[in-house]
């Protein structure tokens, strides 16, 4: 079977009220996305049984699959069992294994096995269990009039293991053999989200298969170029033009074709070429220090850094030269001069192989009469002279330094692949 | 108006992948459930008009409020404003405002405005402008024939503020005085979730009016006492003994009585008082630093940081002594001893006020032989001694980092409050 869509219902009234974020949502949606099961619609509904029948009533005319989390508990607020029994007109049945866990389990406890805590064990008529190694509610998965029914747990840790065991099982069982999933994910910087589309609008508009979907988010913008095969050869043929058309046109700025961020790139690139880091950062206020250090292994390329937020740190620990800074015509904190400085002061302080520089007005007020969201950066690397760029970001603050630590890890990520080139400001 | 309605509608394939947590619904769902307006549903839809006109006839005959988030952007994808137009039969019209930010911004970059951004200053026909203070797509409010839409875009940095600011003012119009919700928020360091629900779970348990909500996200234990009531006065009366009753109980966790973080207490003392701040860092990697940072106006207290992820720049930069670091029976670099000479350095060096020094294993492997998730902290000030804190965190690498940037957050604030005392270790 081939193009099977597949609606994710999450149960519970506290995802309506926010006390939790729908994470199984997520997990799942990928999950299904894997085995080539297209998920259109993710449904929140509360513990509630007219609406959860109503849901289950729009979620049938939509989607061939219905994957229910939450609501298989003990207690008189879990009601998707009966809701979907209730919807296909059957009743219930004993699963005697899980009934005899839950005697077991009680009678360990030396306490009587509460009626309610029964629940667990009860299967829609016709529903295959699927087992739970975390937890004690039994799943149930059927299919109905060539619409296949889910029944999952809330808990993440009940739920993920049921799904990557019997439930994806079951799945594949109704699948066939051919359905899979194949992704590339291709990772830029150095270029927005507009400006991406813009290189790829005509392929974007022209796509069937593979597919091309563009996406952005926190500072980085990716493509991920998608088709459904029977093996990952066949899949890497027929995406073979595609990714080759979008390597052409986005060149440089194309850093990685998995999924992984810029910071993680640049490290794997320093540990490879074992060479060395030290950062300045003024404006970014310690913020690229802190994406570097978030990939493991990281103190063996990134020796340490030097946030210099006043000019009195830029002197002291990056050797700023005072004239660059203060005075009568001086090009000030943020300036070409004083990024190559910083560079060149943190490589040479640390004796690393490049040093990296920000420094820049990130608002929400300009500072020295520069407009918010002026960025100069400065790269130093041994032996060579010292390159800068300037930039000018939009956003807010937070926004302006996300975009300007990005930038200069991708600065640092051209010069560490030979494509900063000399002549570069 | 009472007993409204919403239904929240995430639009983007890439939530329908699992590429993304729809982190939104949470913060919507919370938010209006502050202002007194019941979630019946959350629904995520793709980047498809079809789908999105199908989604938008259902909620429209279940839900008063329909609020959208996701869809305003640039790119082709981007269709929310163009169903919802589509939907009621109505026009576009240009946001005036926001077309000359678009121009100005384009221009300052020497580029021609793409077409396509252009789309981001258009409005529904007879809707109310939202403003965007983090982005460009403006957001868009209007009620038609009883319900209510509200679109707001994607991406949480830009729909938050314009939630929290234009698009609660809007829905509060609607509502009308009486339904209002009066409610406190109290923040809490130093302490873990389940800890502080120890001390208040007797409170929790017999809530009624006020209401008593924990709350836990990165790093931070909150706590929301609410009421409604007509005015700020009465709500104060109907919250103050269960407010003085937690003040008693949580003492000097309790940090603040509204959504600050403990960066932003923090800096708020630091620049009350007039004093400076010096960081050195180790396994936080800049993280502390960086959250600091994000305060506005930050750079008249924080000088400037060390990110000392090696020994050298713990030495060089420091001036913490070789024979701690290294040799025979050296306390080692995650240590007490260099937690303090690593504060009474980043001091000394900047000559500042406080020096605050985290060094500690994040993991994922232990380091000198010591556990991952031991972290020490040092704070001195000038003409005291040097204070210490040892911490054994839990979690991952991330978890790790995060938790320890919090406590010596916390660590200074109970320095900047008198609490920290002179023997405390």
């Amino acid at each position: 079977m081939t193009g099977m869509r597949a609606e994710i219902i999450a149960v519970g009234t506290e995802l309506l009220l926010g006390q939790i974020v729908n994470t199984n949502a997520q997990y799942l949606s990928q999950g299904l996305a894997e085995l080539g099961i297209d998920v259109y619609y993710q449904t929140v509904v509360g513990d509630n049984v007219n609406r959860l029948l109503e849901t289950i009533r729009i979620a049938r005319g939509r989607a061939d699959v219905l994957v229910f989390t939450g609501g298989l508990g003990p207690t008189m607020d879990d009601v998707t069992r009966d809701a979907v029994a209730s919807y296909l007109g059957r009743g219930m049945t004993i699963h005697e294994p899980t009934m005899k866990k839950l005697e077991t389990m009680f009678a360990g406890r030396g306490a009587a096995l509460i009626e309610s805590n029964r629940r667990q064990a009860l299967l829609v008529e016709g529903a295959t269990p699927l087992r739970n190694d975390a937890g004690l509610a039994i799943g149930n998965a059927l299919s109905v009039d060539g619409t296949h029914y889910l029944l999952l747990p809330g808990p993440p840790r009940e739920m993920k293991p049921m799904f990557a065991n019997d439930a994806t099982s079951w799945l594949k069982e109704l699948l066939g053999p051919s359905a899979a999933l194949h992704s590339v994910m291709l990772k830029f910087a150095g270029v927005g989200e507009s400006g991406l589309e813009e290189m790829l609008i005509d392929l974007i508009r022209a796509q069937s298969d593979p597919t091309i979907a563009p996406y952005a988010k926190e500072g980085e913008v990716a493509v991920r170029v998608s088709t459904k095969a029977a093996s990952s050869e066949e899949a890497a043929r027929k995406m073979e033009a595609t990714l080759a058309e979008i390597r052409r046109r986005t060149d440089r700025f194309l850093y990685a074709e998995d999924d992984v961020t810029i910071e993680a790139a640049v490290m794997r690139l320093l540990l490879r070429q074992r060479r060395t880091l030290a950062l300045a950062e003024s404006c970014t206020g310690g913020m690229v220090a802190e994406m570097v250090t978030t990939v493991p292994g990281s103190a063996d390329a990134f020796l340490g850094g030097v946030v210099s937020y006043t000019n009195g740190v830029k002197r002291k620990l990056l050797g700023v030269p005072e004239t660059l800074l203060e005075g009568e015509g001086a090009p000030g904190a943020v300036s070409e001069e004083t990024a190559a400085a910083m560079a060149e002061g943190a490589r040479a302080s640390l004796d690393t192989d490049f040093g990296v520089a920000v420094t820049g007005v990130a608002g929400p007020a300009g500072s020295e009469g520069k407009p918010v969201g002026l960025v100069y950066l400065g790269l130093a690397e041994r032996g060579r002279p010292v390159r800068t760029e300037k930039l000018q970001l939009s956003g807010d603050r937070e926004g302006i330094r996300l975009r300007a630590s990005k930038r200069a890890l991708y600065m640092l990520w051209l010069a560490l692949t030979g494509r900063l080139g000399t002549g570069e400001k």
